[in-house]
């Protein structure tokens, strides 16, 4: 199987190629840059069913000659930009990098006849709906660009996968943790205690509370979607057990960098930043009626994993 | 008031140009008469309160500019691609012209500081989901690019309510027809009865089912919704009572251009075309609740109503 990842060099995709590998696909990873490193692929450069390309996704006519000389069997389409905030300073963040990455990918899927694509949406495409959210909740009012370039993106993935057949499959992802992360609530307090040791400045009232999943478990959750769903196009939720509040992961982060007697300070306000979701729970029964027997690691599980994989990173230098 | 239709040159777009004149309002048509048409605003051109400029809606530099100059209390954004078949022939079609421009409205809208946007969105957001389709029906898959564009409007319009404090009200139309269309079922019948009375080719089978609004009673639904609706982004479908089928509108066009014993060909298949949903029901309890008397016209006496103001624009050679 060959499989091209888009953000391949970035935090969820350099797993995914990781995991692709150990499966015995070949793996083109695409990415940019901007946001993906060369260190997350670093240990795949000597494998020869690996390879790298150095392309903005956006930039169709390219992407269409990878696509062509690839023969792909499927296109994982990761690449986005992930930093909310950033994208309601410049909306054309989103817009550029969230959505049409999503159109360019799309139009070469099409004329390359790659047959099918597994796209990377999220939790953010409920916008602020409450409750216990499903596949068949609505409606869908995105509060950050962020959300509204994914359902965007998933509104076109419908379309071409009704009027051109192409077999796609949209995750909605919860918040993703874990070594390799460029951004998120455990990368931004660590740089935080880097720099002060003693004081912590919490977004928001730390109220916050969300389901938070282990890198490798979304992988899993991926793969799997990916090996099970049946028909032209399928959208699944997929989430750990239970949730994890903001202070929950700040008491987590500090004890996990050995740090005792820090002191919190909030900015306040329910959310951390425009276009937060304060909260927010997932309901993934339709992906357990798929037979999906993942997910059992809790929210608060995963963050003390997550916690501990990137300070043995920091350790080992990786 | 001092309002924006962008498409004001188009169908709806001049219509609605109409309906404030009469209410007192300013009026500026942003059109760029890829579709629209100078004869629809031609009566409105001695009118001071109305003015016109041919811009592409896209090109957000100039919009702007039109946005600044004219200070507007309110944009009605309607410019879009309206030909789903063309949508599905050239998938850059919707994108540029059914999604971007809706980018740049929201932009100019937020760089100029209009306060408030109204969107013409579709009953093609709810793909072939089936049922009395409500504001809160899921998932929504759209099977045409069209719907996808509309669907990802909507999305960007909810992120910039959310985040930038414009006041947004979407309005999902179903079929629309009347005077000065330029597409749509009975515009298509009629010019092939011009050509050939004696027959007339049907896409699909003809079992087709939906309901057709005529466009002043839209255009007072969504003058409605205009007033009534509170807070920072709401979404309403609106129609007429019931449903007309593809052949019933073949019989009242032929009746309505005085036409005997016209002979019924099909192409066959469920769909119209490529992205076309054969058969969707509306519920409008939301806009009834928020107290909308409309819509008492049903679909077939619409459809009668709108080949009779057709015909006589013919007759009178406007």
């Amino acid at each position: 199987m060959k499989a091209l990842i888009t953000g391949g060099a970035g935090f969820i995709g350099s797993h995914l190629a990781d995991a692709l590998l150990a499966q015995g696909c070949e793996v083109t990873a695409a990415d940019d840059l901007s946001r993906g490193r060369p260190e997350n692929i670093a240990h795949l450069r000597r494998d020869r069913r690996f390879s790298f390309v150095r392309i903005d996704v956006c930039d169709t006519k390219k992407l269409l000659g990878v696509c062509k000389r690839g023969r792909f069997d499927v296109i994982f389409h990761l690449a986005a930009n992930s930093d909310i905030g950033l994208g309601t300073k410049d909306p054309s963040t989103d817009l550029r990098r969230t959505f049409m990455t999503t159109a360019s990918v799309l139009e070469c899927a099409r004329l390359a006849a790659v047959p099918e694509l597994v796209f990377a949406s999220t939790s953010a495409v409920y916008g602020e709906l409450g409750g216990r959210l499903t596949e068949v909740s609505g409606p869908l009012a995105p509060v950050s660009l962020y959300g509204a370039a994914k359902l965007s993106s998933e509104a076109f993935i419908s379309a071409y996968a009704s009027l051109y057949g192409l077999k796609a499959r949209v995750v909605r992802f919860p918040n993703v943790i874990g070594e390799r992360c460029t951004h998120g609530v455990i990368y931004d307090f660590m740089r935080k205690l880097d720099k002060n040791p003693r004081a912590l400045t919490i977004l928001g009232d730390g109220r916050q509370t969300k389901p938070y999943m282990y890198v490798k478990d979304l992988v899993d959750a991926i793969l799997f979607v990916r090996k099970h769903a049946k028909g032209p196009f399928q959208c699944y939720n997929t989430c750990p057990k239970g949730l994890t509040s903001v202070r929950e992961i700040a008491g987590i982060t500090c004890a996990g960098m050995g740090l005792e007697n820090v002191k919190y300070e909030f900015t306040g306000g329910a959310r951390g930043w425009k276009g937060d979701v304060p909260r927010y729970e997932f309901d993934c029964s339709r992906l357990r009626k798929l037979g999906w027997k993942g997910g059992n690691r809790t929210s608060t599980e995963s963050v003390k994993l997550a916690v501990k994989a990137i300070m043995e990173c920091r350790t080992s230098g990786r």
